[in-house]
């Protein structure tokens, strides 16, 4: 008996991750993580989930609900806020644009299964998030290269991409993991303008938006469609999907999610989402309603407080101790620092020596290429260590960024 | 911009379920609805589940952990639990062999997506539960229809299906939904020796086994094939895969349940489900881990005696009252009553009449056929209504399809 050699196409098409190989070393408490795209658990407001715990328990009839079954769909509150949060000036989201789902990640999944065949073209930036690609590995996606640079993706390389006959874009616009790139609002507008040019589907991720400490990203992907189009245009015309979640901005573990789609495919998706599995937690998506409606702003205000201090220590440190032939860009939000090693470096090599002799895990850049390129690159995560521990500890790896780099040289 | 032209060939493949437009009429409360297969909220032991949330609020380190990302696998002590209490004399579960899903809808379709190809052909009962024909539907499965009586599965019908070189069985063996059918010993010891004469994976859902009202129902499948297979032989040649769930014996609203696997298996169905959502609610793990080592076995014990009752009120009424045309079976345990209409009489006809003559709701039969066959049966739950209320209800159906019978006779 060989399960192997019963397994489906899509199956046999996807393997167990790097990062996840990678995180069973991270139960060493001795090793200082950089790895996991995680926020900080320390700032969970649980304070204030225990009081809307509370106020769930205090109704039965409530509690009972958040415990039933229920609609596929999601609870009709969180589905009013997150149409009403994430509504633009040109497009008035209604009920019937939300889907609630199991994060963001469950978003992919049924969005890959509406729209994806077998070995169909997709378009992905070089780097973009692993789970993505996971996700399209198990619809068996042929993948389409975009270039990248500082800001995002190159709009030649889309173009090009497009041109390819690609089913859809999916990108990361603001703080991008694990790039760290934001797209400017002109690259934003040449997107919206080439998607409707070869008529192509855009999922807009927006995880780490709120999630800034300089300025406010530029308007969404949504939003400049919106304008683009006119005002209620969208519905019929749209080629922009949404995906949110409250991981990053409440607690992942909750897993809730969304996606904002016109109604045509916002149906469908439902469908898939029953078939699935029937309906997001209900205890749980009450939970992230109240605290929505509650303390979000506030709370999206500490983390940014906390986070920019955080950033800094890792970008500052780095600029100082970093050799000039490494290459990195300060993000302006989200969760990661991107790092071009010295030439010649490998990150996983790297990664090895890390572990061993700095106690120091991240990922290794290869992982978040769709092409299996990008050996040469890492990403950081300063997202869950106070500043001094990362200052003390982004020294000490581009000392051994440096120690490696001259051997090279040496050799 | 249409939508629908751009769906993949699985997303075409599956509608929206009639069932589910059939409940949107239930939100109107003055609709008596015996169609749900949902427990009972009124009998969630909601203290006991306050007093477990209060367990995990009372540690902070314990609450962060409930809500950070957690182990795609599930949580470890859900794990050794479920493999601790579904081990068979001879199949030594450990916790490699579980996997934690959102429900057993969601095992299902991580299954489907491991073994199920576009188009491959697949054996499931006529009838057999709705949402399993929705999760195969998205993979394009062709059915093949094994043939039932009143125990469930016919060997004979089987074995065809079997020489078709179906890739899998899906079936319910115990109080099966919506059939309300267990399957004899027997029946069950041949099920296995064709599995493995023909080399056939089954999926064993065991969604109900525990909510029997007469006597506890034969030995598992999985059990069945340990002995078949002898100590210890099942990790490498098992092919019965058995899918279970809190959603029953405790609250749907959590979205746990879990599959038991060979490791082999089960290795790829964790990489689909990392790639499907990352993992299951950590939160609704722990609650569920609580309440299955605390109180799951008296509160069983309480379900079983008020659906008991429940299930009596149904088959006595209907015995008493539906004229000898029709046909139906008592279940032994689980939520339904499977019912056969006089001829000439067609499920969903009668719901229409029934919702504007008697507000009685119910769900018509041909929904739990692969291939729309089924037109003069109807699924009857009895788990949410007291025994007066059902009583009263199906002495009023049963009227109703008398007067039915009568008018087609009359015509």
């Amino acid at each position: 008996m060989n399960w192997t050699e019963r397994f489906s196409a899509d199956a046999h098409a996807i393997q167990a991750s790097e990062i996840r190989e990678l995180l069973k070393v991270l139960a060493d408490p001795a090793i200082l993580s950089f790895a996991g795209g995680i926020p900080d658990a320390n700032l969970f407001p649980l304070a204030e989930i225990n009081r809307v715990r509370s106020i769930i328990e205090a109704d039965p009839a409530v509690d009972r609900n958040s415990l039933q079954y229920s609609q596929t769909e999601g609870y009709a509150p969180l589905r009013d806020w997150i149409a009403a949060s994430h509504s633009t000036p040109d497009i008035a989201l209604a009920q019937d644009n939300v889907l609630v789902t199991n994060g963001a990640q469950q978003s992919l999944t049924l969005l890959a299964a509406a729209l994806i065949d077998g070995g169909a073209p997709i378009a992905v930036a070089r780097p973009t998030y692993l789970g993505a690609l996971q996700v399209f590995e198990t619809r068996r996606a042929r993948f389409v290269m975009v270039e990248t640079d500082d800001d995002g993706i190159l709009i030649d390389s889309l173009e090009a991409a497009f041109q390819q006959g690609v089913k859809l874009l999916y990108t990361v616009p603001d703080f991008q993991n694990p790039g760290g790139m934001t797209i400017p609002e002109d690259r934003r507008r040449q997107m919206i303008a080439l998607a409707h040019r070869y008529g192509v589907p855009i999922l807009e991720d927006i995880a780490y938006r709120t999630l800034y400490y300089d300025a406010p990203p530029p308007p969404t992907l949504l939003s400049l469609e919106g304008a683009f189009l006119g005002e209620g245009v969208w519905q019929t015309s749209g080629l922009v999907v949404q995906i949110g979640t409250a991981s990053k901005s409440l607690m992942p573990g909750l897993r809730v999610g969304w996606t904002v789609a016109p109604r045509d495919l916002l149906d469908k998706l439902v469908v898939l989402k029953q078939a699935n599995d029937l309906h997001t937690s209900t205890f749980n998506q009450m939970l992230a309603y109240e605290l929505a409606t509650t303390i979000l702003e506030a709370h999206t205000d500490m983390l940014r407080r906390t986070y920019r201090a955080r950033r800094d220590a890792m970008v500052d440190t780095l600029r100082t101790h970093l050799p000039n032939s490494a290459h990195f860009s300060a993000p302006k939000g989200g969760m990661f620092v991107w790092l071009t090693l010295p030439p010649g470096l490998d990150g996983k090599a790297l990664l090895e020596k890390a572990l061993v002799e700095e106690k120091i895990a991240f990922v290794p850049g290869a992982a978040f290429h769709a092409d299996g390129s990008g050996k040469n690159t890492l990403r950081l995560s300063f997202s869950t260590c106070p500043p001094a521990v990362i200052a003390e500890a982004m020294e000490r790896l581009s000392n051994l960024i440096k120690r490696e780099a001259q051997r090279l040289t040496h050799l």
